[in-house]
């Protein structure tokens, strides 16, 4: 049987651009593996990883003309877009750089015996060490900061863990051009190309989370796509943390006084942040509980006049566009739907941006329209109109987890006045990020912050962006009553290497 | 049909006691965790989780001569080590207060806005939230420290989340008492008694890990028993963490250095460790890779003068009796496999301890002798003679993944000749704790400690003894843009409670 042809292929058209690769077979996913595996010594040092990860950044950035023309092509994502995504990717290379030499992630605590407990402690000295190969699922919707050099890759790296991605099919000769640029980077620190193995196909995917050798998994993806993942790293003989991002809802709450204070603002920040990217975000706000009433109504009108005016855009792929026209055409047809901007078929190859409404009770009591409380990919979202509090709460019971959860407040209110608070503490429990008078569209790279949710919107508690990102691919190990002499330096009571630590008891800084 | 009922059993002579309950139902699961849920508020204020820990605490040494004399009819371990224990139990329940008063578990991080940042960040605020209900599997083995009041339930406690416990069936009327001290400690706080739920039999364990609001579980039990329970955790509609303890064959390496400086020593030392508890616990070393020749000859003569001196004993109940037995039988029939102290049936109800020698080069071909490679709970250990350092080598790398892993070093090795650093590093990927010159079994309750390792010792990365313990039943949530008035306690500028945290890049302590 020939190896099966990996297109790179043009969603303004839809027509195959150039022949990329071959899907990978068995033989050459293990191959990739061992590759990786050999690489781990190359990465034991921290010093060396945080200048690859800088090296990485420096030689994309270098790169730029032509990676993101290679993703606009592929992506038809635009080069301001790209030029923007590409910049963030470098940032967040340099920041796990920074979390490297800082060494906090390495969790050190250390005990000195301790007679006086029950039982006595001995001389203990914890630190993290990392888990091995890593297997990377990318996403379509990020051809760099979801893809190859992207969250998972640098996160993984920073922990000392080789990587071999998954390429997506929707950007294959990108993602070669980036593992190339990776590679280059890596050859100038001595560490071997293996570090950053790539695959292509579905079948080598499947292959990849078996691989004895893989020890964890990230994936940024559909629900359908991380689940039988995730259900193939659970059945393995030896099961491996598989951190899936499966995309989400992302409900919002407009209060009736927060309309009344900001209807138009609120419609059109809204229409700019479900349109953003023609709606590929993960974050997309994908459902909105607006009041009933004239406050309602004058949102609703300033969301037709913003997203009537949004040009027609290009998506992914043509599987996705067929499927974002069968899902809202579905999903109009269900009875008190309404579609005040029709989403749908724009051009032979686009699709045109639109919103549904629907009343909120009609979300509050299960059937056919639970189809609603699914995520649609694209440009599209359902403003859900409810009548009072009860009623836009128990919309919100049935939500399964999310990504993110946002209310609009009003001035007062976010000054702590009526249900301000409570709202917010309604809110926790369904989503891994809150927002308040913001839009969720826009994840931005920084130490504090979480993307990741409840399931389905993820399948671990952990992130796949901020710094504890790099927790995912590490595990603790203590060494008992070690003689100084044997001890990795990072555990040594004099400190040599200045790492913030827990040292008996004392939290040092 | 009438409910199955559950039997309070004396392993001294595998008499029934007592009828003690009987086995829930479906119905009484639902109800017991409904009940925890319902109690989750009154675990929010961590002053009170604290003080109820504490209490919890004070309640059982209170309770101490009745609970050692319920624990020892059930278990026969008898007083002075179920004193011990229960002492142990109490100082981890204190230490657990302590952890949640410092609050250094929330893992605080915030980030005022950056303009400067690609993309820029927005206000940031991070901490760590409860799961909600942890299920908790106790053990046979340790009645009370990894049992109803042990490290699992005072971990979820502390982190905020209701527990309901599924009984060990080896001692199900000290699990009843000791579930009515802890409620009648939750009681003095305002803590409703469904915040330690209980139940027994095997099908309710079922029952409780699929259920809907279960957020994770602890298990502390074996490879069986615990992949069982993980499948089903990972197979859920949504699934849940699973954080298994399944036990271990703790791998000890003895250097021909170590041997010829302190053969006697060794061997005396591993008697004790190996027959600690008549071998009934999860870090008992069972597997040990010592020289061949004059020194290993020293080790064996002296580790068989200790096992042969050391009393029959009566292990928890007699199915594990009866596995022993034939565990032991089975392994000494394979070729080349000596019993210097034969292993096996003591007396009616007791078993004997002794240990078996094999050649290494056995070990290091697979096959047969395989089955010496898996745990066999209960006092007996195997010795494998090795020749040379390229087969003991030959040994570790077919071994899987351990709890503890330890050598034992000459003088000189542990200053840092020879190997000494070398044998660190070879053995730190077997295990998630890594002895020099000490004894596994004594598990030090610690901030540094870590008990947990590579699958199958666990099913996670995580630890369930420790104070990282209680990172297992927390997630993150971020606040974005919320004002000051919202913002929980935990997250605000001010920092009125005290927290360590990360604020804006520095680590705050």
């Amino acid at each position: 049987m020939a190896a099966a042809p990996v297109w790179s292929v043009d969603p303004r058209t839809g027509k195959q651009r150039e022949q990329v690769a071959v899907e990978a077979t068995p033989a050459e996913v293990d191959t990739a593996v061992r590759a990786a595996h050999e690489a781990r010594g190359a990465l034991a040092d921290r010093a060396v990883r945080a200048a690859f990860l800088r090296t990485a950044a420096d030689r994309l950035e270098a790169a730029r003309e032509a990676l993101v023309e290679a993703a606009d092509a592929e992506t038809a994502l635009g080069p301001v877009r790209l030029t923007g995504e590409l910049a963030r990717t470098c940032y967040q290379l340099r920041a796990f750089a920074g979390i490297v030499d800082e060494g906090a992630f390495l969790d050190v605590v250390i005990n000195h015996p301790d007679a006086t407990a029950t039982p006595p402690v001995p001389d203990l000295r914890r630190h993290k060490v990392p888990l091995g190969v890593v297997a990377v699922y990318s996403a379509s919707n990020f051809p760099f900061a979801f893809s190859v050099p992207g969250g998972d890759t640098a996160s993984a790296l920073a922990a000392g863990c080789p990587v071999v991605v998954k390429a997506h099919p929707d950007h294959p000769a990108l993602s070669e051009l980036v593992a190339k640029v990776l590679r280059t980077a890596a050859a100038e620190h001595g560490i071997p190309a293996g570090v950053l193995g790539l695959v292509h196909g579905f079948d080598a995917g499947i292959e990849l989370i078996k691989h004895p050798l893989i020890t964890a998994a990230g994936f940024t993806g559909s629900v359908r796509g991380g689940r039988a993942l995730f259900d193939a790293a659970a059945a393995r003989p030896v099961p491996i943390p598989f951190h899936g991002e499966q995309g989400s809802l992302n409900p919002v709450v407009v209060t009736e006084a927060a309309a009344a204070e900001r209807a138009e603002e609120i419609g059109a920040g809204l229409a700019g942040s479900m349109t953003m990217g023609v709606g590929q975000f993960c974050v997309k706000p994908g459902l909105v509980l607006a009041p009933q009433g004239e406050f309602g109504d004058r949102l609703i009108g300033s969301l037709m006049d913003a997203v009537s005016k949004v040009e027609a855009g290009v998506l992914l792929d043509h599987r996705m566009r067929d499927n974002f026209v069968a899902g809202v055409t579905e999903r109009a047809k269900l009875p008190e739907v309404e579609s005040p901007v029709t989403p749908g078929a724009g051009g032979e190859h686009t699709v045109g941006a639109g919103f549904l409404t629907v009343p909120a009770a009609r979300l509050a009591e299960g059937g056919d329209h639970d189809l609603l409380l699914e995520e649609c990919f694209g440009p599209v979202t359902v403003v859900a109109r409810y009548t009072d509090d009860t009623e836009a709460r128990a919309v919100l019971s049935r939500l399964p987890g999310n990504l993110t959860a946002t209310v609009q407040l009003s001035a007062g209110e976010a000054a702590g006045e009526g249900l301000g608070v409570s709202i917010l503490a309604e809110l926790t429990p369904l989503a891994g990020r809150v927002l308040v008078n913001a839009w969720p569209t826009g994840v931005a790279v920084a130490p504090a912050q979480h993307h990741g949710g409840p399931y389905p919107a993820t399948t671990s508690t952990s992130t796949s962006v901020g710094g504890t990102a790099i927790e995912r691919w590490l595990r603790p190990v203590v060494y008992q009553n070690a003689p100084e002499a044997l001890l990795p330096a990072e555990l040594r009571d004099g400190n040599p290497l200045g790492l913030p630590r827990r040292f008996n008891g004392v939290l040092e800084r």
